[in-house]
């Protein structure tokens, strides 16, 4: 319960104030909407100065931002699953930081925490809205990638729609990414046949040789069909999807009966000034394809369930796991623009500080 | 189990032949694929000596046959659930007849049977592929509509894929027609809000005046999205969708967050030189929309599930039917052909005797 007392005049008057004094807050702002592609022009870059925490509020300094393609959605103000970033605001976005100063009895100076700070140097946030990590247990930069959003949302999309059964076909798009890449590792522990689809060659061989998928296919081949038929020879049942546009119509060419459809992301068609046309949603009919559409918030009161398995994973080496890292909170704008092209390769992280 | 002197040629020698001798069997040959629309020179009609049923068949002379939407999938050659009619053979289809002479002891002369025996005056089934009807309990062509496949598809894909509860919005495509006419009364008796789509104002005239849907959009409006948004002020639940196309992509629109759309028909689709394409995809992932293919044949072994509720439903007046006749068999293509383009008026039929 917070005092009475903890009005916000009292409490800054009360705080200590040299932390904040000291600070100057570097932001990356949303300055523009994107018509089709992102650009820089689209970010401003400012340095603001800091307040002190609230009573109830704590004081982080951001060391790690995550970038994820959701974050396109994000900058439109077309209707989706939650409200659009604000214009002039900092970009939204999870990071993991340090506590500096905290109004909040559940945590101290020091403690490593996940935030909903987005695109700062520094920020208060409510101890609320902050998740305390074990960094003990791994790299904090893993509770923004593998043992967070990422690897939470492979787990439900695989285990609660794909339900993959061992000798089945599981296909999984954008494979050396930070979602596909779990989904596709935790569908060979299941003991299907995995056959990932990934832009380059040096992705797909990544995908093979070190997250040990049976096969993994080049999209930027002038081939796709060809190649994935070939490396499916039973067809598809299960499609882990993260690209959409020509990936997907491609997939549902091949998918089997009674098969299902992961749609977990579709950032080939996020840019697009014009919707992708999608010509093959007969196999739905045809195929009698369940196909689902999944965010990783639906399941927010069990990320339990899947954290302990996928920590248990990487304990035992049965999980793999690359990060591909920017540095300096400037760079964000550029590395988010990267990861729409698909030039990131593993889970895109800026290092802040 | 048929006794091995079964042959041919024992059996036909042995059979009293003066019935088939007396009969001219009339049958609507598939002549060609069509390209795009279905034309009548797509069909050929014969008239073709009959033989004698063997041990174990059974001679029935066609009283109705169904006509149905599916049908143009099967005049194509395209990979599909079943696989094409053949060429030169006659279309396939279901048809209630009369038993003129049976081989099989399940069967005796004057007793209704639904058979498999497609478009032909008369025919010779495998006992095993017969089923026998009740013509006290219900009109015998009900069996090919309400009290058949479209009752039955009807049935399972509103109860089992879309789910809908107690106050939710349900849309229904074809509304007037065969299933859609019964998955939306099915919904009202649901405690639904039930909005048809449906072509023209005679159409939804019945759709809300008789079948006692709250409301009927039509699709040849020009303003489908206006009207149907108007018509489901709290967004769509369930979408049981007969249509597809432009129809499919404007329920996209409105579709509610974890909404189910049930794909029981594309019929917009199938004549298309080019399949259509469906710009409004992304709204299964923003929505988290469950879309699933079916085909009634899935639940074969729990017909009975449907098949007495759904008779009950009738009985008590709660389940209105309409039916839409066209008399003789060489109408059958001009019916087929107006059944695509949506001229039928509920379920269509073809009265061969």
């Amino acid at each position: 319960m917070r005092s009475s007392s903890a009005t916000p005049t009292t409490t800054s008057l009360a705080s200590p104030r040299f932390i904040t004094d000291m600070i100057q807050n570097r932001q990356v702002l949303l300055a523009s909407r994107p018509q089709g592609a992102v650009t820089e022009q689209n970010f401003r870059i400012v340095d603001t100065p800091l307040r002190a925490p609230h009573e109830g509020e704590v004081l982080v300094r951001n060391e790690w931002l995550s970038l994820d393609p959701y974050m396109r959605g994000r900058m439109s103000d077309a209707k989706s699953y939650v409200p659009p970033a604000k214009l002039d605001e900092p970009m939204t976005g999870q990071t993991v930081g340090e506590v500096l100063e905290s109004r909040d009895a559940r945590f101290k100076p020091g403690d490593r925490v996940l935030t909903p700070l987005g695109w700062q140097s520094h920020g208060v946030a409510r101890g609320d809205d902050l998740v305390t990590i074990d960094a003990q247990r791994a790299p904090s930069s893993y509770y923004l990638g593998i043992l967070g959003m990422p690897g939470i949302t492979a787990w439900f999309g695989l285990k609660e729609i794909g339900q993959p059964q061992a000798g089945e076909t599981v296909v999984v798009s954008a494979a050396s990414g930070a979602v596909g890449s779990v989904a596709g590792q935790l569908a060979k522990i299941a003991g299907c046949r995995v056959v990932g689809i990934a832009g380059g060659k040096a992705k797909c061989d990544y995908v093979v040789n070190e997250l040990g998928f049976d096969a993994c296919v080049d999209h930027r081949s002038g081939r796709l069909y060809d190649d994935l038929q070939a490396a499916c020879p039973d067809g598809i049942d299960v499609d882990f999807e993260n690209v959409g546009g020509d990936v997907l119509d491609t997939v549902l060419r091949l998918m089997n009966g009674h098969s299902r459809i992961v749609v977990c992301g579709l950032i080939a068609e996020y840019s697009l000034p014009e919707p992708y046309p999608h010509r093959r949603l007969r196999s739905i009919l045809v195929n009698r394809i369940r196909m689902q559409g999944m965010i990783v918030f639906d399941w927010k009161d069990r990320y339990g369930e899947a954290l302990a398995p996928l920590a248990r994973h990487i304990a035992e080496g049965k999980l793999k796991y690359r990060e591909s890292i920017v540095d300096g909170l400037d760079n964000a704008p550029r590395a988010l623009i990267g990861l729409l092209k698909g030039e990131n390769f593993g889970k895109q992280l800026v290092r802040i500080s």
